[in-house]
Formats: structure tokens, sequence, C-alpha cells
């Protein structure tokens, strides 16, 4: 006999819980075709060669990597094995890993189907990503995301659709959330301004950490770098900004700090015009990943608004990056994106309990039989009751009808027929309302009727 | 640069083909729970422990193996190594696989949850699949299946729902196909009678070639074996019963030949009578799988109906076993599923242009504007028409308006605005039929109303 387990950060999902699962996706789903996308799959397996160095080198450690088959120690690098080298090794056995994330696969599509594609293309994609982590409450590693791309131009309607999108579904879901915005052109004018563009990256990374540590923490931070007084300069203008209290003169303030011409500044004032009521511009948002290169957005719980006391950080997020498929040999293409985080989204809506009371795989109707003759007679009802849209059961067997009961009450099936020998002699049955317990006569005509009226 | 491709066996799906998938899920999905069954999904690794020895010794060979992270070679089998066996080296660098079916993760999930699940449990299951075949027409790497069971009961009532579910969803589905059945007992009671029950496994792997090879194919490769006197007597006994015209009389030859008692003949007297009118008795349908211990079932595109030349074998097939979930510790565990060859399917169907008209994914309205003045006046409308509903887009950025034309035909979008400086003064808008050319002018008020009602 051997143990019956799932590798360590990977989950079943039970009926219940994919049912959940399903209405998650689908209200997204359907926000994302009102506005215009369409949906793309790509496969759980890539070549490694299209998944390394696109995430750091922390992420090449956390890549799956599939072992190729047949006898791949033949080509498999020994001089590395001999060094017990496994990152060397590794690229002579494998030559597959499986998805990490949802962009670049999407970058490596565009590219390959640049000539099929009508630009600009906008898809939505909806599938599970893996990653090596270690597992801890909430980190999964088979984890679902939820992207949606508009590729191909550099109009900044594309950052209000997307915008808009975070809006309408949150509000959907009936999950308070703080949709904030900022512009990574204007982040990087300040700094030319403050003469510290060279250190600007290393500068963000701190600054990201701001929701964790607070900006005392964050001062703090910049105070032990080499950069330290250009730095805190720096993290002051965006203290300043922060503290204006309307966004009307936020942006006159920088405005005049930036001065004429400057493209953040137009970009900035488009946006915030036509961003949903529900958004914000802030700021101190950075966001980590160093390839956007203008507007970059972020969603976080209202934890305000929220019955529960609950520890989460982003559950969203996504900005316009300037060269996504230039790496596949195709370059020019702009484009603006969002990501949604399916699990945790999930978990947070559970456990505010914010799903709403499902029952769409209730059993309706079940029919409990007494013996064999009462099966055979039993079963063309159930069939004409399915043909009718009915969920209708019949017990597989003849247990004793008390036992039937208990399953159909386990299963939360509302109405129960029991068939003996004189439903079969005269015709009549007896139909049990489960939740209270009353029971009618009825005959196969007037049950049809009941059930479809 | 790099080049941009994906595996081999492996593929994207493009927006038009994840509907047309997404049509087939549902319409099977659909049935399944009408007929009562219940979601569930399993993670996409799964430990080798609990796929190994589960598939043969080549479906171990066409499992993808999920290399260990991080320093996985200190922990390395060197004595593998150096014989350069790969067989041998694997488990000691891979702990992780890929799910190769949907049925032993179903019986590893029963397993571990029998403490929760209410039986008899009808699960369906809708995954993704991997398996390192050689890649050639209609076999991937990566495809999906769709599983229906029903465990923990031994009632033919459930065999009764699963030929059903295949005659109403291909019914659906408007795919002429055979479903075939028999019943793994009957085989089993004929070798008995023959005497050569010892002999039955090697038998039935050829018998079940002969839709391949043909009868005449069958008998040349029985007389080559050591078994070839009763093989060759067994094999004319099915020929004499295939060639019995009507249902009732092979039930009385094969009464007759099995004598009093026979099980196997209670079994198939059940079966036969409930079953779809659309299902065959075939005595001499075997199917390979050694673990099937009653009712087997086949379905087979019906080549006569078709109006293309298909050279396709099952597309689904399932069957009784006694003893699911025994290797997981959890004995007594009696079910039967059916299997659906999702790819198959879905190549059969788009080949002979099944699948009905879809235009689910097509945008129904664009704006088009002729500069940001008009942009800007446009996008209030366009979130509005969305939050109706509609499926609306704004072309992003003021390109001309050739151009936007072109994308909006590109992409089948039936009606077209087009705003520029006298519609945002007057707020009478120019709405153009896409397909017929025809242009109206109307408000924003009218709009509404048209596409609403």
């Amino acid at each position: 006999m051997q143990k019956a387990g799932i590798p360590s950060g990977t989950r079943d999902f039970s009926p219940d819980t994919v049912e959940k699962r399903k209405f998650l996706l689908k209200t997204i789903e359907n926000r994302f075709k009102i506005f215009g996308f369409v949906p793309l799959e790509t496969p759980a397996m890539e070549n490694l060669e299209t998944l390394s160095g696109k995430y750091g080198d922390e992420g090449d450690q956390l890549l799956f990597k599939i072992l190729n088959s047949g006898d791949y120690l033949i080509k498999s690098d020994k001089s590395a094995f001999e060094e017990t080298n496994s990152k060397k090794f590794t690229p002579s056995v494998a030559e597959k890993g499986l998805r990490y994330d949802l962009t670049v696969p999407f970058a490596r599509y565009v590219a390959m189907h640049r000539h099929e594609l009508t630009f600009p293309f906008r898809r939505y994609q909806m599938q599970p990503v893996w990653r090596a982590d270690r597992p801890q409450k909430g980190r999964y590693r088979e984890f679902w995301q939820c992207d949606g791309d508009i590729v191909g131009t550099d109009s900044l309607v594309c950052e209000i659709e997307l915008l808009n999108l975070y809006s309408v579904i949150f509000a959907d879901l009936t999950l308070p959330v703080i949709i904030r915005y900022n512009n990574r052109k204007i982040l990087d004018e300040i700094a030319v301004k403050v003469g510290m563009s060279e250190f600007l990256r290393d500068l963000l990374i701190i600054i990201d950490k701001v929701d964790k540590i607070g900006e005392q923490g964050v001062e703090d931070l910049i105070s032990k770098q080499s950069f330290a007084e250009k730095g805190i300069r720096y993290w002051k203008i965006l203290q300043e900004v922060k503290n204006i209290k309307t966004l009307d003169n936020q942006i006159e303030f920088l405005s005049n700090f930036l001065g004429q011409g400057s493209i953040a500044m137009e970009e900035l004032v488009f946006v915030s015009k036509n961003a949903p009521a529900d958004s914000n511009f802030d700021i101190m948002l950075a966001r980590g990943l160093n390839y956007y290169t203008g507007t970059i957005v972020e969603v976080i719980p209202d934890k305000t608004k929220l019955m529960q006391d609950i520890n989460m950080g982003s559950i969203g997020g996504g900005g316009r990056y300037d060269n996504l498929t230039g790496i596949f040999g195709l370059d020019g293409v702009s484009g603006v994106g969002i990501s949604f985080g399916l699990d945790r989204i999930y978990d947070l809506i559970d456990a505010c309990s914010l799903f709403p009371e499902m029952n769409t795989l209730n059993t309706k109707l079940i029919f409990c039989c007494f013996d064999q003759k009462a099966i055979d007679y039993s079963l063309p009802m159930v069939f004409s009751l399915r043909a009718l849209n009915i969920v209708t059961e019949i017990y597989p067997g003849t247990a004793k009808i008390k036992k039937q009961l208990e399953y159909a009450s386990n299963k939360k099936i509302e109405y129960c027929v029991i068939v003996g020998d004189t439903e079969v002699e005269t015709g009549e049955l007896t139909l049990k309302n489960m939740e209270t317990g009353e029971q009618i006569k009825t005959n196969f005509n007037q049950l049809t009727k009941l059930f479809t009226h």
C-alpha cells in the first residue's frame, strides 16, 4: 500500500471550490469580453530557452524544469556532474520548463503569430503557472493568473481601458479594493531633475517597500545607501507630493517642478482625467519589475472596508512596457497589461464570505427505489426529466430507503421520489420535500409540470 | 534575438480555437451536471510515487518527470550516472511528474478524502494530461481528457447512466458515433468454458486489434501463439455470436453456452435492456487495459454518416473496475467510468465542420475617433454601453479613420461610430453598418436603445 498525497504547494479543488473558482473566472471573463478582449491559451510547457533569463537569477531558480525523455544521460554534462554543479548540469538534461507567468508566453505567441494577428491586439488569458517557491500561507507552487494585455499601440486609451477593467471587475466581485496608479516617466523625470538617474532602479526597490516598512523605514534605508543624499532629496519630493490634498494641486506642483514639455505630465493629465472615479494617483507606487516604462498600476484590498482582518498584499498589478517582444525578434511592439492574482482574490473573497450562495451543483430530484423492478420502472422517467434539463439522479442500487434518503440529504438534494411495488402498479408517485419532510402524491405528468413550470 | 517556438507536440490555442474548445467543454459539462455529477480538479504535478507503476513499463517511460529544485545533484545516484543508466538515475533527481491521465489522480483523491465524500460519489473532471509520446497527427504531448466516474457502488444502474451520457452528449455535439459495449465477465466465462483462462489476457490484446487488422488478421495472429488451438476455438465462438443477427438471439445463444447461474449474463441482460437505443452489444470489444472487470464501452466515429473520410480510432471509452483505490489503501471501492478524448473529438468536429456558427467573441460596436477631443468625448459613452453589456471597443489612438475601419473590418465588428469635430459639437453621431456600408445619423440615447432592445 502506498500513501496518498500531493506535492507540497499544490492543491486538489473539491467540487464546492471548483464551483466558486468557476464563478470567479466567469465574472472576470465576462467583463474582458464586453471590453472586446479575446481569449488565448498557451501550453503548460515552454522551451527553457524561452523562459530562461526573463525573470532574473532568482526566477531562473524557481522554474520547474522537465527532465528530457529516454536515455538523457548520454548527452549529459559529465564535468558539471563531477563538480556537483546542478545549475550548470541542468541545461544538458532538461530542455523544457513549466510556464512561470503568462507574460513571456504571450510575448512568444505574439512574435510567432505576428502575421496573423490584427493589431492593436487585446487578449485575456486565464491559466495556471508554476513556481518552485517555498510554499507558505497564500503562496502556492501551482496557482492561477489572469492577464489582460493590449499590444501594438502606445495610445493611453489602453491605460484607461485597463484601469476601468479593474474597477468594474472588483465591483462585480463586491470586493472593496484600492486601485493605485503612477507613471514610471514621472519617477524618471524627477530623477533627472535631482541628478540621480543612475541609482533610480536601486532607489525604487526601496520605495517599493513603503507599504511594508512605512515612510520612516524607507528613509532609514535610503540613508544607508551610497546615493543617500540625493536619494533622500528624491524621497522628500515624493513625500511632498503625497501630502498635497487634491489631485489637481498635485498635478500643479509636479508640472511646475518638471517644467514645460514633460511627457510624464502629459500622460498623467490624460490618465487622471479619464481614470475611473475609484482609482487614485499615488506618487509612491513604484512596482519592482524593471520592464515597465509608463503607467503602472496596483490593486490592494481596502482593509478599512473589509469585515475581516486580512493581511494580504497586492492582488493585481500591471503597467506599460515598451518592448515586450524584442527578445523574440519583433521590435516596436508597445503594450500595456494587467494581471489578476486569482488565488489571492479567491482566498480573500472566501475569507470575507463574499461568494454568492451557489447551488448550480445541487441535484433537484432523486428517485429512490425499493427493488430492481422499481429501478426498471424509474429509469425511463429519470432520462425524460433530464431531457428537460432537470438535474435528476436515481440512487444506484437498492440499498435501504433510509440509506438512500441519507445520501439525498448529504447531497442537499431538494426532492425525492420513492418508488416501490404500489407505485409501479398504479403509476402514482410519492414526492418528498427533503427540507420540510412533506410528502405529496403525484404522477409522472404532474411531476414534469411541477419542475418545468 | 532568440527564436520563438514551442515544444513539439504542444499547441497554442488562438482565440477562435479557444472559443470552439469552450463550446465543446461546456456542452459536455452541461450534461454531466444534469446527471448529478460534480466537478473535481487535481494538480498538474503528482508525486512520482503516485504515478509510477500504474501504466505499465511503457507508461512509466512516457511520464514527464520534473527535476528537483536547488542543488539536486548532491543527492543524485552516482553509480547510476556512471553506468549511464537514465532509468535508474531518474528517481534520485526527480520526485514529481506531470499527470498522465485523470484516473490515477482521481483514485488518489478518493483515497485521501474518503471521510469527507458522500458515496456513491459521481464526479467529472476536465483537465490536460501530458505524455512524452512521439508526436504525430492527432497525437499530442499535452492534450485534454474529460472523465466521468461513479464510485462506491457496484449497481449496474451506473453503467446505464454512463452509456446514456455518451449517447446524449454526442447527440448534443451532432456527431454521429457508434457506441459499443461488452462485458469482461462474458469474455472471462467463455475462457473458463474453453479452458484457456490463463492465456486470456494475451488473447484479448490480439482481439483488441480487430478494428485495425480485420477478423482474418486476428485469426492469423492467434494461430501463431502457443495457445493457438484453444485460442482459435475461443475466437470462433466470438465470431459465431457476432454473426447472430438480433441481440435477443445473441443473448439466447450465450445463455445456453454459459449455462445457468452466469453472472455475466445477468449483467448483460440488465445492461442491454436499459442501454440507450443507439448503443450496441459487441462481443468482440475487448479493450486492452487490464483493470476492467465488468462492462466495457467504446465510442468510435460512425464513418458511414460522416461527410469526410476520417481515419480515427476510439474517441471515448471506459468500463467497470473493481478495486480502483486499493493501491492507496482503500479497498472495496467498485466504480465505473468513461472518458472523452477531447482533442480527437475537437479535431473530428472541426474537420466535419460541425461546430455551430459562433460569434460570442465579436465586438458589436467600435468608436473610431478623428482626434484626441473626440476620444475624450467618446470614452464615457463607451463605458456606458459596456455597463449595459454591449460588447464595445474604442480604437486606441487617433490613427487614420481608414486604418481604424480596417481594424474593425478585420475583427468582424458589426457597427462603427465615427466621431469628429461635428459630433463633439452637436452630439449627433454617425453609425456605420460595417457589412452593408449603410450610415445613419443618431445620438447616444437612440444608440443605446438600438443595441439593448
